[in-house]
């Protein structure tokens, strides 16, 4: 497979598997959920059930052109709407969950349910994204902009995994994995620098597989290999990172903000761990980049097939 | 005073000032540092002390083109040569202190030199820098991406004062100045959002005069009104941001190498706090940003008028 290197790549590779993936969306309720589902319809690569109210659902003209891959399950109370979709989710009736216009933290609260949640014991929350960048030529994956605010090492080297993982699916072979912070010293007044000395370690030994990981770094010296000339550095990234694994939560979303906004960069994201992909935008995300983080879950979903064995699809991420 | 909108209107500004800011400037030894300083002399803003060895300086043709305006004083031994510049400073023979290719702590270590330097008992030392970004139509402002790694309350403060202090001299009325974390939720698991609160309400005593604070914020809800909209944030940034206060040393970080790697921005930067401006650029600067460095510089140079009172610069930030 050649590695998919932007979005309209992502959209065609996807028509080319001529599958729908099923994707359970909680409360849409807004015009830019609409646009993405709307999107993934036409382009034949998602078939939805939609839980709610469906007298809002009701309201979305867009929704009708295909009846046949889209249902509706009425629902008005939102937490329950979240708790059904979860369920759903893991008796192996979706293979994606979706956010609609319902609290982040009553969907989450769902999907953390000990008992009845979609996180299998030991697996941590992150979130991955991945942004397409006018100025750049490939896609760029990066962690963590939403999630967990200061990463342990144990969750840094997760966060790595479930990239590589996704880096797969994009069809990248080897993808370069640079571990962000100012420079390239390490120093024990930043904590995380020394993590990435082990994390470097590990990936040398071989643990990781076929990747290339290098950190410290700062974000040009990773994606621009003349700023890297001009310093002196020598890294295998080479300018050439596919994956930025950030230090902290405002470091990420920093990035991410300023990108999206000053770059026009597109973006799509995804929460990790879960058995299954759960796309949860947020408030400002344009439609498009909502249709693109469903395009990334369906690539990134191992199918309905095996959706009934949960133990089965905690370790398909692996 | 019209307020400078970007680069090439700062340097309009400066030429219509009809006067030469006088600038130390150690070890100048790379081609990217000669141009700017060869952009000065062209510009008529600066004339130069260059401190160093002389065997290299002459190798700068470009330097001998204006005799008047660029005198050497050759000394080998760069700690000695940084020593030497400071001293110059302190004495008023210099308006502004420059680094060439010197290693950036021993320059730092003649600056801080409690005897002898240039740091006034009580200044804290932190770097503020400023951005034109194509696709912003004004200049950003933004502190710390260099230098002071978690700013404590009091920290945060001084940062604020220096930035409304160098916005003046740009003519900016009334900063607005955003207080950048991941969302607009204030949350006792990010202690720097509580600062927040605390700065916000001393601004809106007046403690910091004729500006708007408001924080926290995201960078794209600072920066694009509709971002603000969509989420239902009523701020009086407004989206408008003149200045970005980060949270920490990594996401100002981030935000600068990514922004003036992915949106072809231009930067200017200068540490605050000594009593001259100081023009410490990094090495993968190009020659065009060391030159804004130096324009910014002697725009928010007190003048050498009053360069020999230090009692009475320290207190002309304020």
């Amino acid at each position: 497979m050649e590695p998919i290197r932007n979005f309209d790549q992502l959209t065609s590779h996807l028509k080319t598997l001529n599958k729908r993936k099923r994707i359970a969306v909680v409360c849409a309720n807004d015009p830019n959920t609409e646009y993405a589902i709307a999107r993934a319809l036409d382009e034949g690569i998602a078939e939805f059930l939609m839980i709610g109210d469906s007298a809002i659902l009701e309201k979305y003209p867009t929704l009708k052109k295909y009846p046949e891959y889209v249902q509706t399950l009425h629902i008005e109370d939102k937490d329950e709407a979240a708790r059904e979709a979860v369920r759903i989710v893991r008796e192996g009736g979706a293979d994606i969950l979706m956010k609609g216009i319902i609290n982040t933290d009553n969907l989450l609260h769902a999907i953390l349910d000990k008992e009845k949640g979609l996180l299998p014991k030991g697996k941590i929350l992150t979130h991955l994204a991945v942004m397409q960048i006018p100025t750049y030529d490939k896609l760029l994956f990066f962690s963590d902009a939403a999630v967990i605010p200061r990463p342990t090492l144990q969750q840094r080297i997760e966060m790595i995994w479930y990239a590589i993982h996704t880096c797969r699916h994009f069809g990248i072979e080897q993808p370069r994995i640079a571990l962000i912070h100012c420079t390239e010293k390490v120093s024990a007044k930043f904590p995380h620098s020394l993590d990435y000395v082990n994390i470097v370690e590990l990936a040398e030994a071989g643990e990781f597989g076929n990747v290339i990981i290098d950190g410290p770094l700062d974000v040009k010296t990773s994606c621009e290999k003349t700023s890297g000339d001009i310093k002196g550095i020598v890294s295998p990234i080479n300018g050439e990172a596919d994956v930025l694994i950030f230090p902290n939560i405002e470091s990420g979303n920093a990035f991410y903000k300023a990108v999206s906004l000053f770059s026009h960069a597109d973006m799509a994201g995804l929460l990790q761990g879960p058995i299954c992909p759960v796309v949860l935008p947020s408030r400002s995300d344009s439609g498009l980049s909502k249709y693109y983080s469903i395009a990334m879950a369906c690539l990134t979903s191992c199918g309905s097939e095996t959706a009934n064995d949960i133990s089965q699809l905690s370790n398909c991420k692996s």
